[in-house]
């Protein structure tokens, strides 16, 4: 009985919160649009609907994950890697029972791990009745220009997240005539999520399913991707840059490219990286992660757990430790050999961290 | 401590089965091995190793998965996709620590939605001394002649996935120069599962991950995966092929390929199948499959349940039913927009088998 009443209260709140979300939602006049050859459609640039995961406006290319101004200023490797569209998404409402997505990406990639659909195809969500965020399709790339068409039904908000291992040089969308569509109103601050291959999306089976994505349904939270293939490595001047942004909590998800006996040693690297930002964001959380582990091999934490507590006995606040358990399961299967999850690991992967967050997101510059 | 008796116990019976697989395997003479020019490694021919998954030994290829004379037989489409080495696997005992793998392939594939490790690579496991298979690595293919090596550490049982979506024309074990290598007593009747493109492994992210195997790896029985792309149509033909083979249990899962709305629609194909099969086989069990369903919708059973129902009322034994319930979980996130599982949609459909199969195995010619 009670659980039938919270189910209602809990179904009120997100009609509510979604009729205000529709009611804040900002129109495009059609007069924006584009009309097609075939008479029946109108085109929407992306760009004037509600891109999330884009951390700058002042950007070379428009979907770049970096400022322009980061050109010279973070290594190249990182540079190049930021026009990979890894995480970014368009949020947009519409009345069209039909929609369509014209991308054009810099690049048709796969890896032979990683299929064409998540390196460079595109996937579309929408919010049910009730709130939740649920799977619609993926736009399977066949080229430079792709288009694909989508059957949304009654959804009245949509979600399109952008290629993992590619850029975009153009997302349009296509209604029909006659329907509108409309920029909903911004979220909460965004999570940013500052990592490696693994956070940039490697091995999911579409862009949808890299769990920073994951993680941004089902807290319904925007999310910022700084994902860098074999680049995640805690350099001080991705510290700056992310002190730019105003994050409700900045993770460091950086394990797997930041090893005790390599180059970029956490003991040596993170408390660098991690008092840089602590100085620009004194009150926000930030989060180190101890990095999934192929093996499941749960250990106290090893050097990030060692990292987080010499940092935490030097007075610093709003600092949090997430193990790596359960992250990918105890089967060995989430992976492949290279230890980049499937779906699968990417799942696992995000439950951990829809567990651990939102107790982390009440606070503010306290330390647990 | 009653649960530690049990760990113990079936530790101790693992550990003796295991001891008695490694006595009853049967060593290859270093005379069929060939000699690498390195000098250090000696080249032993898969097909003389454990293979499992190969129905018949009357082959026009050694890794086809139809004999010869289905050719001209079975439909053209059905002849062609039997080339592709689904679910086969290389089952095999050696004290070398670590081993190479050289396989030829017919042509390298891979889809826009599943990536060239599954459908050409290989994918190495090893029994662990609990009994348990466990993965070890993945052979990424990177043209027709492809190698790979692993470090197999103290395992001594080794099973080697061959690819879902493509021909091997050969496949060598190299091992260290005076390792030694055998071929393992066979294991129980096979499972054969009959069945559509998730059957034979569209989409998983590599070729373990095909539900068939997952099943084989649990249930720790062999497997021979009859999945055809957009062809498990319930065929008469494939009956009387799958009825030549001493089976443990033959499986229908076929719904993805036979709507009732189709030209191969269940009401009135699978009868003539399955009363064909039963003729063959009056006293193994079969079992017919709802079919996994991308949006969780449980329903009754549709038309595979009245099909199992029909049979049953007109005296058929030994017939069972599986319905869809959990296949694919009710996230919608296990697939992609093409209804295909990733391998967080395969997991959770072998996990259903795992369940509903033990007790349909130790029936025979009984129906539930």
């Amino acid at each position: 009985m009670r659980s039938q009443s919270i189910r209602i209260v809990s179904f009120l709140f997100f009609a509510l919160a979604g009729w205000l979300g529709l009611l804040q939602a900002d129109p495009v006049s059609p007069l924006n649009g584009t009309a097609d050859p075939d008479g029946n459609t109108v085109w929407y640039d992306g760009a004037r609907l509600g891109v999330e995961g884009r951390g700058w406006t002042e950007t070379e290319s428009f979907y770049d994950r970096l400022p322009a101004k980061a050109r010279g200023t973070v290594r190249d490797s990182v540079w190049k890697l930021s026009h990979a569209t890894a995480g970014m998404c368009i949020r947009f409402v519409t009345d069209a029972p039909t929609i369509q997505v014209r991308w054009i990406i810099t690049g048709l990639y796969s890896l032979s791990t990683m299929p064409k659909t998540a390196c460079s195809g595109v996937d579309l969500y929408c919010r049910e009745a009730a709130g939740k965020w649920t799977f619609v399709g993926t736009g399977e790339p066949t080229g430079i220009t792709n288009t694909a068409l989508f059957s949304v039904g009654a959804s009245k908000e949509l979600m399109l997240y952008l290629p993992l291992y590619t850029g975009v040089k153009s997302v349009e969308i296509g209604i029909p005539k006659g329907r509108t569509i409309s920029k909903p109103a911004p979220r909460a601050k965004p999570i940013i999520f500052y990592g490696t291959s693994i956070t940039q999306g490697a091995c999911a089976s579409r862009p949808g399913m890299v769990y920073t994505a994951i993680v941004g349904r089902r807290l319904d939270r925007p999310v910022i991707n700084l994902g860098f293939s074999a680049n995640g490595t805690g350099d001080t001047e991705l510290a700056d840059l992310m002190g730019e942004i105003d994050a409700s909590i900045y993770i460091v998800d950086c394990a797997a490219n930041m090893k005790s006996n390599g180059p970029y040693a956490p003991e040596k690297q993170a408390p660098l990286f991690v008092t840089r930002l602590r100085k620009l964001r004194p009150a926000t959380p930030i989060l180190l992660v101890q990095g999934a582990d192929r093996f499941d091999r749960p250990s106290e934490g090893g050097a990030w757990r060692s990292v987080y507590e010499q940092l935490k006995k030097q007075g610093m606040t709003g600092l949090f430790f997430l193990p790596n358990k359960g992250m990918y399961g105890d089967d060995g299967e989430a992976t492949g050999s290279d230890g980049h999850p499937s779906d699968l690991g990417m799942m696992r992967e995000a439950a951990v961290y829809i567990r651990a967050l939102p107790s982390m997101l009440k606070t503010t510059g306290r330390s647990r």
